[in-house]
């Protein structure tokens, strides 16, 4: 018996290739992790969380390193996914459309697309076609909970 | 005579209980309050004036405490709510998708959540069910007219 | 025989009559400069790149002044301009709905608006009704590749 596309290509399996998993969605008692409107998907801001825990905490420039930044940016995205798989039922149905992503950064520090570049690939490779995405990246003073990063997003249906 | 649903359970009403009203929109020469495509309302960020008067100035962390950053926030999202009620002819008929918060911060004040937990509330408060949304709170280093907070959101009819 | 409406009122030559023209498109590796859902045409964050160079560097409030600040707005909304041309593949068929300003700031500079004014100015003299728009103006810590501005914006088919 031949596996189908889905058991050998699919996005689950491309996260699993990267040593990552789907991770659980955090619930806020505030506002609603996605809402809808039309075919888009809009994507409450996430943070570096990873088992109930902030992976990070600081500023790009002064107290956090490029490639720490990075690790963070890649988890904020993969919450971001987690979300977006949760609206749509399934990662493979999900289409990236925007994606905004927050740097807490010093007023010198001017490396934000490094940072970003990390989410983006992480869409790209486990999405493929589907994780193409505009993109704008910020340095900002400060984030919730002191997370160097917190990043956005707006997907729709694959 | 029974009163009808209406006049008995509106927003309006709801936000009368709160000891709040409407307040004007405040145009702009250079800008639209609110654009639309598709079912999106866009609505231009607002700050939070009052009678025409900016309610607050400065930074939190250094200059504006928390409770007054809250009190800001609320403001902020009611202007916002003005200009969606403005864009859909009643209050009622609103419904919140997306609410993007910015707080003018330090790098070390991480209580952004906190800040726009206060708009976060009025909108369910007085929107209830439509006053589900999804939202991205971040510290920035200042805003327009040096106001602490600022609310961008963006809608569509109920 | 008389010259068409095109010829002589278009979005191009309202464009060429300010001294500007529409610039090509910086590609990235990373991500895409427009996406789309629906209607909506997403354009990724511009920065004030012209013939392959930045513009300025520096925090408005520090090191840039207004009148520079302003200017380099505009050449980010120029790009951002030429993406939105790029993907509805004319600049007539242009109508903005949303821009996004980030300026880079100190915490004491509050005239973020007047830099967006000169973005907003551009956006209205080039396409008159098609550029009206929605606007947030924030102030942030600093942006990619210390850029004073960056301009993020939705779009959509005139």
């Amino acid at each position: 018996m031949t596996p189908t596309r889905h058991q050998t290509d699919s996005a689950v399996r491309r996260l699993e290739a990267l040593g990552l998993e789907l991770p659980p969605v955090r619930p806020s008692s505030k506002y609603d992790n996605h809402r809808r409107v039309d075919s888009s998907i809009h994507v409450a801001g996430q943070l570096p969380f990873k088992d109930d825990e902030l992976l990070g905490q600081g500023v790009l420039g002064r107290d956090v390193d490029l490639d720490t930044g990075r690790e963070l940016a890649r988890h904020a995205a993969l919450n971001a996914l987690a979300v977006a798989a949760e609206a749509l039922g399934d990662l493979d149905r999900v289409r990236i459309v925007q994606m905004l992503v927050f740097v807490a950064s010093t007023p010198e520090f001017g490396l934000q697309s490094k940072v970003a570049d990390a989410a983006s690939d992480l869409l790209l490779d486990v999405l493929q076609e589907n994780g193409r995405h505009a993109r704008t990246a910020i340095g900002v003073a400060s984030l919730p909970l002191n997370t160097p990063v917190e990043i956005q997003m707006i997907c729709t249906a694959a």
